[in-house]
Order: structure tokens, then sequence, then C-alpha cells
């Protein structure tokens, strides 16, 4: 038996509340002696971290460094060991292309096919509104086809997303992609006999691309990679038993949220905006996401200060989160971005829980060393929903 | 999707460099009211763990007392309750046989049959020469016959190990050995349809020694126990993309070592040797398993002072390892093994983390107890590889 299992015989509905603030790439290493969280003023955190108990997560298990999906899928209570998105859906996602259950993703590039040659994987890295341009071009004529159903989706520059519509789609697909400029194009192969059809229709399309843009002079051909068809991923309702909605700005993880059955807002790009959009929303559901990305954007670019600043924004919003008066409040982080390694890490996150039944430990500021001493020890975030679940009331009790 | 799926994907050759320091048996118990290690005079590692990061490892898990085999499994990044190592394997290791693929390695005793039983299943406990002399008798009668090749290693008193060698051997035996004086001989019985053959050989092997030894007044027969072939164990070239060395005195440590894949050297027998071993060396690998032996032996003769002693002697090089500016250095046990228990123990071992990219906890000194309070937190012994890879940097992104 699996914590899905378990979370799908034991959850219950009820009235009480949870809300999860996911401050992306939160966690930091040292400049000066102290982390990007050590030297922000969090008035606001380390008072919640007084009050309530803390610990630190790993996302996937020590040592790795996951990418945004799995660190958010842990954190919404599936094991990333078990549901691996493939790069295409991720693509889809972040790009706002709609995917449904059996549909075909991959992620495409615009090439220049010469005398049998991919002789430019990028087509130049022609200006995205050339490729907006070609994109419409194919959709209208692939428009004239009512199976299967094809669309692309522009992307910036040589890069869009294609979509493929019929039954019996698979992904075990190679990338129809030479990797190399100046070798001849591969078509996609099987990798299963359930994956044979789904070759053929993304064989017929790459040579439908080359008929349909043969008097283009630089992109007139197009490489697929990194299929996927939607994940069969169970559904926040269906698991958990929640009425979840996601308050995030990004595309990518407002995507990863419908995918798992999350309610989405339009929701403007400023942190106000996200709790604005949080509190009109706040009577329709009982699990509420907010994503938070500056920290981690800081983190990439390896600006230590910004980042700082960054925490201290939103810091400045706790109060606005307390007045609605959550059962359950967690303030956390996907995973660590340090600025000094500019990039994820395999660091654990800081995380903490606010709620009646919480005993307050003795962590005195929201930190990654004062978390280590906190009393939920060191866990994986697969265990964060089971936690939130628990203290908001929606598990009964396992075995008699 | 496990860790060794994870680790043959996510693994890349890097220059980077790890030193893996296993005190064996470190752990122990409060005699006056502090352990071996909190009673040791420890200044370098203390001020390792001061400026790195400390934790707990359960080997298998909590309260389990692990063999020297699955100790040192867990910490080389392989599950200690996936790949389990027979008797007869160690014993084989340890002793300096030489064991390829497909042989087959048991444990045997020579005992003393009369009248059709056996009445003394030590032969008396004959003197190690005396082995020795009946070993070479039976290499000699065995090497007339070219299939199945046999060959006796003798050992300590009785003890020898026997090796077979011919296609198709299989390890599903039960033990040839009556396990108690005064019973008949019993033979080998397969466990399954595969192993049919082997007990054929056997139990042949078997009749032969009894036929070649009738004239000796003690030992005049052999039991058997323990069947193991080689176990089919990934290497860590192939499963880490290291280029692993193992500095140990030991034969068993040296053998387990090299069953993963590891180089061994020649090592004297100081600890000063390790440390020359290892010096010479270090340009040839990127991974080096270090083995200190003394801690383990005086906990299992219960020598409180003698453990406290040999702590200090592996603590005095300390800085000879730090000399070597490895990328990642981990100072941990495979095991713990309290003076005051006299044997393996199933407490966590103190385990220290020093890289560029680990923040420094507040941990003191290098103490059972104050690892405990360490970022790492608890955590079970299999982690601490890609704990070590992630920190070397030898480790990419997991999922997008």
């Amino acid at each position: 038996m699996n914590w899905e299992d378990i979370a799908k015989e034991l959850t219950v509905q009820t009235d009480s509340k949870i809300v999860l603030l996911v401050i992306d790439g939160l966690g930091g290493l040292p400049v000066r002696g102290k982390t990007e969280l050590e030297t922000a003023q969090t008035h606001n955190l380390d008072r919640l971290a007084m009050r309530g108990c803390c610990g630190l997560t790993d996302p996937v298990f020590m040592g790795i460094t996951p990418g945004s999906g799995p660190a958010h899928l842990a954190l919404f209570g599936y094991d990333p060991l078990r549901h691996q998105l493939g790069r295409g859906i991720l693509e889809a996602l972040g790009s706002e292309v709609e995917v449904r259950q059996g549909d075909l993703v991959a992620r495409g590039n615009f090439a220049t096919l010469r005398d049998g040659l991919i002789v430019d994987r990028r087509a130049g890295r022609i200006p995205t509104s050339e490729c907006e341009r070609l994109c419409s071009i194919l959709n209208k004529a692939f428009a004239a086809q009512a199976d299967p159903e094809i669309a692309l989706f522009p992307g910036k520059e040589h890069r869009f997303v294609a979509r493929f519509r019929t039954p019996g789609l698979a992904d075990a697909l190679t990338d129809a992609d030479p990797q190399k400029d100046h070798k001849p194009p591969i078509p996609t192969a099987a990798l299963s006999p359930e994956a044979s059809k789904t070759a053929t229709v993304v064989n017929h399309f790459l040579a439908d691309v080359v008929k349909i843009l043969e008097d283009e002079p630089v992109a007139n051909a197009a490489l697929l990679r990194g299929f996927s068809v939607q994940p069969s991923i169970p559904r926040m309702q269906d698991l958990f038993k929640l009425r979840p909605a996601a308050i995030a700005n990004y595309p990518m993880y407002k995507g990863l949220a419908k995918l798992l059955g999350m309610a989405t807002y339009k929701v403007g790009a400023e942190t106000a905006d996200l709790f604005g959009a949080l509190e009109s929303h706040y009577g329709e559901h009982d699990f509420f996401y907010v994503h938070f990305k500056k920290t981690d954007a800081a983190g990439e670019d390896g600006n230590f200060e910004a980042k700082v600043r960054a925490i201290e924004e939103i810091d400045a919003f706790i109060p606005r989160l307390e007045a609605l008066k959550p059962d359950v409040l967690v303030v956390t982080a996907d995973h660590s971005t340090p600025a000094l390694m500019k990039g994820h890490s395999f660091h654990p996150n800081p995380f903490l829980l606010l709620a009646p039944t919480a005993l307050p430990d003795e962590t005195g500021s929201f930190t990654e060393r004062e978390c280590a001493k906190g009393l939920l020890g060191r866990f994986r975030s697969l265990y964060a929903m089971p936690l939130m679940l628990g203290h908001a009331g929606k598990l009964k009790k396992f075995g008699a």
C-alpha cells in the first residue's frame, strides 16, 4: 500500500482550508556567512516560525536536484519517482497549450533542409514573428484534414510545440532530430509496438511540413523531440477529495496545476495580484497553492541581493495570508536555487507549518539552519500533503 | 524508479574528487557518561564538524544490526535490502580467494566421521598447519580432474573455503552440515531445479573427500555451508561513472571493494600506510574509500580505552586528508560497535560532510549526540552516495 492508496481510502472532504505558499527556489547558500534567507529581514515569516513548527524537506531525496515538475509534484502529494512528466508536456503546459487525455505533444524546431541535409537545426534562429507566420501557414494546411488533428503553437524564435490529436497515440518514440547540423533528417521510430501507428502519424506530418514549406528560403523543415502524451495522473479531487485552486501567474505552474485538477485563474504579474486573487476566490476552494516566482528567478541569475529583496517582498504579504485565517498554513519551497550556484540545487527546503494542532517548536526564525532544528525534522516533500491534510482534519484513522 | 536507475541516468563523470573515510564501528555507548567518541580528544574531527554539516545514518533501518557487507554496500550507494551477499562469498573475499562470475564458493569445516556419524564437526579444532596440509592433499587430488575445477583454501584451525568452477552452477542449496555432533553427514539438496546439477557436483565432492582422507585419524570428512555464487552486482563505474579506489588493508574490505569495481592496492598494516597509499594514488581516481579498522576491533574486544585511543589515532591523520583538498570529504562509519556491547550494533553512525556547497550547521564537535542536531538529520546510509555525488557536481537535474 502506498500513500496514494492510503489517501484514496482515508481522505474526507471537510470545510477546513489549507494554504500552501511556495516561495520558488527559496533555499540558498551563504555569502559573507549568511544565506539569502538569513540575510533578508523577514519579521513576518520569523513570527510564524516562532508560532508554528518547522523542518527541512528533500523534493526527491538527498543529493538529487529536481526540475520544477518533480519538485512541485512532490509538494502536491505525488511521488515524483512514480509520476514522471515528459519534456514535451511541460513545454506544452508552459506555452498554455491545451492538452487533453490522449493527446501527443512534442517540442519542435524549425530547421533548414538543403540537398537532403539539415544544414541548420535552428533555421538561423528566425525571429518569433517568422515562427508565428510559419505556424499559421501550417495550421491552415492541417486544418483541411479532420484526422489526425494537428496544431502548432509558436514559441520563441525557431521553437514551437506540436500537438497531435487522434485515438491510440503513444509516446514511446525516438526523437525526430539528428541532434547535429549537416546530417540527414531522421524520422521517429517506435520504441514499442503500441507506438508504431503514432510513428507513422508523426513521420507523415514531418514529410507534409517539408512539402508545405518547400518555397520557404530558411525555415523549410521541422524537427520534433520529447514526445509525451498527457500523463495519466489522478486528480487531487479524486485522490485527496480537495477542491483545489492554483494562484499562479507563470504558465508552467498553472499548466501543471491544471493537470492535477486544480482550478486556475487569470492573475496579474505583480505579487499583490497573487494575494488579490487568493482573497477573491477564498470562498470557492479548500486548498490553495500560491506560487511566488521572483526568488527562483533571482537565484538563477546569481543575484544574491535581488533574491534577498524578493524574500523581503513576499514577507511583507504574509499578514494578508494570516488575515484569511486558514486552518493550515504552510510556507515552503519546491527546491533550492542558491544564487551562488545560479541554478536549482539539491539542498533541502525550509518548511514551516502553522495550525491549531501544530506543536510549536523552538525555531526562532525562518531560515535553513533554524528549520534544521525544527520538530518536523528532515523529510521528503511528498509527506507535506499528508501532513497538511492531517492537520486540516481531512484524514481518517489508518487501521483500527 | 529506484536510486540505481536514477544514478545510471543522471551521473556524469567530472574531475571532482570524493574521499570517504570509514572509521569502522565508530559509534558507541557511554561509560561514565560519555561514549568512546565523546571521550576521545578529536580536535581535527571537531574542527571539520564545525566547518561542515553533520547527521546520523542508519545502515539498513532503525533497530537493525548490520554485518560488514550490508553496512558497506549501503555506504557505497547499493541498497543492502536489494543486494545481499552470501556468507560464502564474504568469507571467500576475506580469505583473498579469487572469485569469478559463475564460481560457487562455500564455507567449509574439516570434521571427524566415525561409524557413519559426524562425531566432531570441528575435527578437534586441528591446528591451522594441519588444515593447510589437508587442503594441499585434496587440491592435488582434485587437480587431476579438469571439470569441475575444485580448489580449497585453508583458513584458521578446521576452517576452509571451497571454490567450484564449472558452467551452470547455482547457489540455491541447503547446507551440507548436520549442525550438531553425533548425526550422520547430510548431503546438500537443491532448493530450485536450476541448482540440481550443482547439488550433484557438491555431493560428489563430499564423497570424494571421505575417500581421499580415509586414512586420516581425525579430520576425515568435510562439511559445507553458505553456498554462494558471485553476486551479479553492477560496478560503481557503470552505476555512478566513478573511477573508484579502495585504500584498505583488510582482505574482506578489499574483496568487497573489488566486487564493486574498485581498484585495490597493496597497503601496509599501519595507519600511516593508508594515508601514504591514498596520497600515492590520488591522481588516478575520483572516488576514494579509506578504511580504518582499529576502532571496530577494539569495540569487538569490549575495550573502551583501546577504542578511544584508536579514535585519537585516526584523528591525528585528518590534516593529511585535508591537505589533499578533496571536493567532497565524508567521515563516517559503516556501523556502530559499542565497547559495552562487544559487537556490531544497530545504533546510527555519526556522519560529517565537507564541501564548498555544504551549508555549515551548528554541530560543534564530531560525536553521536552532536551529529543528531546536524542539518543532514537522520537518514539511511544509502543516501550518502547521492549526497556525495550531488555535492561533487556529478549528478544532473532530475526531470524538467
